[in-house]
């Protein structure tokens, strides 16, 4: 929701100007008549660009990046980058987030992010130098803050920063779930219990296997997730506006990435291809798929630790989740699956997100994409629920799970199942002939015990 | 953004305890136990249910109506139901939002948000019986706000009639839209210009009837969409846990409906099948599918008007957007198609989201379907920011967009579109003969009057 | 598969001309250059038209309609009309499939479909009366074939009447199935069973309920994909390539539509907007929009039936669906539940299917959708891959299904979920008593009689 | 569609028998009863699995590799391994499609295509060794060709085998594609023309660079598509049902992997974890993901080429598309541009089918996926449609491509594009001045020149 911007005194304003005309802003408000304009013209969604704070804090690097390198080329005095530079700072540690009050559904490609940003920290840059907000003749959003820069490159390039952040938080949250699942495996690898295909009764397996299993993949696509870390690093800061080495600035580009990799700590390098860049966003297609991948299987796995742990007297029990809240308050008792359940509804978000994704991706035209608001705002929620419901189901649900060893057992325990499991080891009719002879008193455990040690007949 | 709850003295706080255990809440805070422990759950998206405002409002409505049917079956005193109804007022104007801490997106099919609400009327009621938080006895949230009730009904009543209040401005929105296409009909309903197939030149049309058919579309796709209404509609109060017909309660049904359609103005009727409707979420796939049908239009409608207007001089130039802010701060005079291409991007969002919804819809088992908040905040959202997104268009591209005729007439005034327009009128030799003829002193008006007053030779 | 088409003698061949230039035909090929070019032009998914036998038949309707309309309207001589109509009647019946050589992804909006079926139809007009194929100036495939119609109208027009005619055939296997699924519900109207939510064990309901459910949904449904026919059956013969009222032919709309009526028994009506009409997809949207949410609810029912089913031993049991084929030919015995799971996939394939639809219609522009051949394909494998699936499903898996009475019953027989089930009865605690005396000395049919007979308190 | 197979005199039949029960199948049907069922049990689609043929020759170079580990490791006779090995070449070779009956949309995850395969191979390797279809003691379809395997690994490894192939032929488009525009970047890479952003003029761009990065990028997504083959040359056979390490058969992956290799020339390598591999999808997944990509962008490249040979007098028309077919039957003269319209069409399919795979792949449960033969069938007809599509795009578009250099230029040399072209070399002020001279006698080139030597002033 949009935060509420406190009302000055109506006659306590200033005056601002652009092409179209002029507008009276707040008179201690940061933003100016750029941002003010947008917040009117896009009122849809009611969550503003304060909600997307990787995006904010990036937008801060990038534009701290760029004052730095343009001082250094001899386009920017010493004072404006260095204010500039303390402004982007109080920015990243979450300062001004009122003043950023543009909606994140905007046309423009991002334009009207970006000019929230250069005015905020325009006009914040005045007060520090001692002026009052609006006087840019003495620090000027486009001319000083966007100097070598425009949105093409800069929202662009703002946010793969934010998303190769937001990856890090990921990568943990997908290895913390992985190594509860690997956990749970390493304590019940000699556990016997049924494997299922098709839902219906197949062959015997270890416990532990069906939790390594889980913890595999989610590594296994974690490692395509973070592959695409290599198209996301490469940004087109230096291509203004279309890319074409008309008007690129090499040396620009070369400086600013310089500078950004110093305050990221993150290895980048120039886009292959600028004009492709201001226009191709395969490299966000690329990580909301790797998402979409990871999601599908998170909601496998939460599809099974449900249906395990379904009863516990009218469905399989296997598996019992810890409780977190009461179920219903109509039915004491009753316990409900509800971590598993919200990280099912994350899972599906994701996968509709990648359809609107691939629209957006698909619909630029020419020289440009102007839908890149919508891929940040659903791309960074994506990485950023994903992350979090990893993060709640190890926490919430895998590490207090408990096995059911008996009632897997006793699931387990069909001649017929025995059966299965014997024929790899001594073929149709002599695993027929032991399978009939189980009994309370021969459990499988035994019968299976010479096989174990050996490897099937092949 | 979940909305701060400011943290009370630390030693200032009221126990509450439910099946798991004890949890101290803070003294003056509305929610209960059952919300608390949600809040710590669900902690995934960082949207509050505060922020889906009309499903609180509906939340309202039908607490308020179950009160006073549970009132009059002689289930629940005077005292308690008028109290419960006082709460209700409260919350239908705005109150206690900041006590709506569960996120939006949480297992258990609604319960957590079901409770949120049910604890903040049981504890503000205290409150206004004179109470203080927490003292159940007098007031409690199961046994008295939620009395005849489950979250499988409840849930999905509240959502069907906040879908139902926010198709209202869907329809206005649409209305609106359509009628402002139809003035530029009106308008232009004498102008010839050039119709492309193929993005190739074709024959020769009227300027309003394109106009026109935009809002015909419109109005046709709303058509289907509100017919939706009836599936939604049907709610199944009384319906409890499974809708079995063992655990049904008809009078209750008979009577909260009642109420509810008094205090809503909605016509509404119980549903045909309790047992489906505890499960199936076809008629909110129906809505979301509506949704889409018109998102879809509506961003083909925008692709037109950004390619018709795309120039001024590189482009087909037809149409002048007019400016609502500047389209890019280092271009002087660039004015970018904001509007529609904010626009194309709420249609993307609704068309993935139809995707998301598909999922969850598809994934409930057996008597129930979990993942109905997931359907509540996609169906809330969608239809917000469309209808959000079609006054925008309206007021801020369609009203102003002006044609620019002479452009038009140019485009039209080719030999072979002459000849293509009068081809049907003349047949293919003749109208190419006259084609060829035409020049600046004889413009296609002229050459087309004489045909334009009959119809072609069928 | 693209079907082979006989090559003959080489010199053996006849010779067409076209803007493009001059190619050599297969002498007693019925089709001509357009079709050969766009075989040529579209070789993509190795499906043809031949395919699309419904599309085939619907355009042979057309075609003869549109040929008694002219005739009517006196713009075609009876011996042509009649010619064009003989040809189409031998279409209807399946001949010339192997003429009909264009792949169904084809560029143009239609038009190699509609000229391949109008090349047909001149060249095997041309043989019934005597001449060799190619003497076009006996029998022209535009000016005689194609007279007062253009692909825009022709090949929507065709399709909408396919989808009509396949609509019965849904219309048929929805009722069958839900006829299948009453009919399970009412042979098992008094037997109870243990409702589920969230998969986990809740009150009793009985299982006819749950049969009956199913039935009632798919009906639901079908209810909102039928009304879908009232937007389909507005087609747009006459409007020509744009619609504009500057070329539209309402004398033959008028006449066509009648003979299209009389020849289809379908009820028809000219589109309201035929400039709209000749871009918008949104009947057809909404078409497969209906079909996805029939989808859904399948896959939903056989999710139900493959876990309601699952076991024998490891799983829940309840049913047993008939066994069709061997599951496993390792393991005997295994049967796995294919029938369903064929529909899964099905539904699957119609929810994808509704996405690339929902792009294709988007991406139409201006005055056209070019794109509409694969809206054809798309939705004309969905309705009828839709309709299969439901009739195998009904045959092969609903009528042969068999109940588990004795697990049901094992199932819902514990202490908590029979206190689930009274507490509307007798309230929390009496339930809590009475729940503790079952025994198998007194089964939950003689603890519930009593109750069964009146409705819960409220 | 499904190959007709012609009846047999119907008195010529054999009898097979399953746990079933007994059938007739005609004499020399190569099939056996395990298809015969499964041909009666799914006829949904219409296709089977003969039209796939890439699937077919994997399958019989899984079969072939089995036969030979087999072998190797005392399993299977030398006669017996030989005779599975002539058969397989026999299928490889493209020969018995008329036997391959099964529906490719099938319940069982795959065992009907496999057991179609079994039988086939059986009952030809009989007549090879002279004996009448149907006697399998002397080889069994499954003791004998599918000894040490199941569906679960063979299935998997084939469509694997499948897809690996088919990126060959996709890989071979790409690059053939990108060639294609690469060689029309060098052509026009001195040639100016107008950036457009938002489709509104924006600043001076060199033709060939838009051509150049059409080629980077679609080389940009071949590498992410590529990097997926890692993950598919992982292969589970020897895994058997469940891939559990109690019936898992090292030796036997050992072998048929290195036979395998050498058989493809692939590379290939067992399955890092066996468990997971047999009902894990992510490979697939990442697969269709790739193919997504590479789709959107193919989609957006042929939109820009539509628009910019919009016209040829009311568009952009800066290029002109080689003709490949008569637009119109009805306007002659016209030309569509059917080549890039078809392309936009496989990449809707292509975008819908990932939507499809993504449910297929999320809904697997426990120890099985049985819905891979739908992931089969949607990406091998996505690869194979992609790479035609592609070829096509190559050959009939882009080779014969023309640039309208007067029409760039006409649309370029505007003054205020002039303007903006200059801004980054002297600066806002002087541009202006600057672009305020030019006229017809000092085109932009000559204005552009001194500047093109040199970077921009950062």
């Amino acid at each position: 929701m949009q935060e509420t911007v406190m009302e000055p005194d109506p006659t306590w304003v200033r005056l601002e100007t652009d092409a179209l005309g002029s507008r009276k802003i707040p008179r201690d408000a940061l933003y100016g008549i750029h941002s003010l304009r947008a917040s009117e013209n896009f009122n849809v969604s009611g969550t503003t660009l304060a909600s997307l704070r990787p995006l904010v804090k990036a937008f801060a690097l990038v534009k701290k990046a760029a004052a730095i390198a343009n001082n250094r080329l001899g386009l920017l005095t010493d004072e404006k980058a260095d204010v500039i530079g303390r402004v982007c700072d109080e920015l990243l540690a979450g300062q001004h987030a009122r003043h950023l009050i543009v909606d994140v559904f905007q046309g423009g490609g991002g334009t009207s992010s970006h000019m929230n940003l250069n005015e905020i920290i325009a006009n914040r840059g005045l007060e520090l130098l001692g002026y009052s907000c609006g006087n840019y003749e003495h620090l000027h959003p486009v001319d000083d803050v966007n100097l070598s820069q425009s949105t093409t490159d800069v929202h662009s390039t703002a946010l793969r920063i934010a998303l190769l952040f937001e990856l890090v938080e990921l990568e943990n949250a997908v290895s913390g779930l992985a190594e509860s699942f690997a956990a749970k495996g390493r304590a019940f690898k000699d556990d016997l219990k049924l494997a299922r295909t098709h839902l219906m009764d197949a062959v015997p397996m270890k416990i532990g296997e069906e939790f390594t299993a889980f913890s595999h993949v989610l590594l296994h696509d974690l490692e395509n997730t973070l592959a695409m870390r290599a198209g996301l690093s490469q940004i087109n800061l230096g291509g203004t506006i279309a890319g074409s080495s008309l008007s690129d600035q090499p040396a620009f580009t070369h400086a600013v990435i310089g500078e950004l990799e110093a305050l990221t700590s993150l290895s980048l390098m120039p886009a292959h291809d600028l004009v492709a860049a201001a226009w191709n966003m395969s490299d966000l297609v690329g990580l909301s798929a790797g998402l979409k991948r990871q999601a599908i299987t998170l909601s496998k796995i939460c599809n099974d630790l449900r249906l395990l742990a379904s009863g516990p007297n009218g469905g399989i029990g296997e598996l019992s989740l810890p409780p977190v809240q009461a179920g219903s308050p109509q039915i004491p008792g009753k316990i409900n699956p509800v971590i598993p359940e919200m990280v099912n509804q994350v899972a599906f978000h994701i996968i509709g997100s990648d359809v609107a994704i691939s629209l957006a991706a698909e619909a630029g035209q020419l020289q440009r994409n102007p839908f890149e608001p919508m891929l940040a705002y659903a791309l960074l929620g994506a990485t950023g629920m994903l992350a979090k419901a990893m993060k709640t189901l190890a926490k919430q649900c895998i590490e207090g799970l408990m096995v059911n060893l008996g009632r897997s057992r006793n699931m387990l325990e069909h001649p017929q199942t025995i059966e299965n499991g014997l024929v790899p080891f001594i073929g149709l009719k002599d695993a027929h002939v032991l399978a009939q002879s189980i009994s309370a008193d021969t459990p499988l455990s035994d019968l299976l015990a010479p096989y174990l040690a050996r490897k099937p007949k092949s």
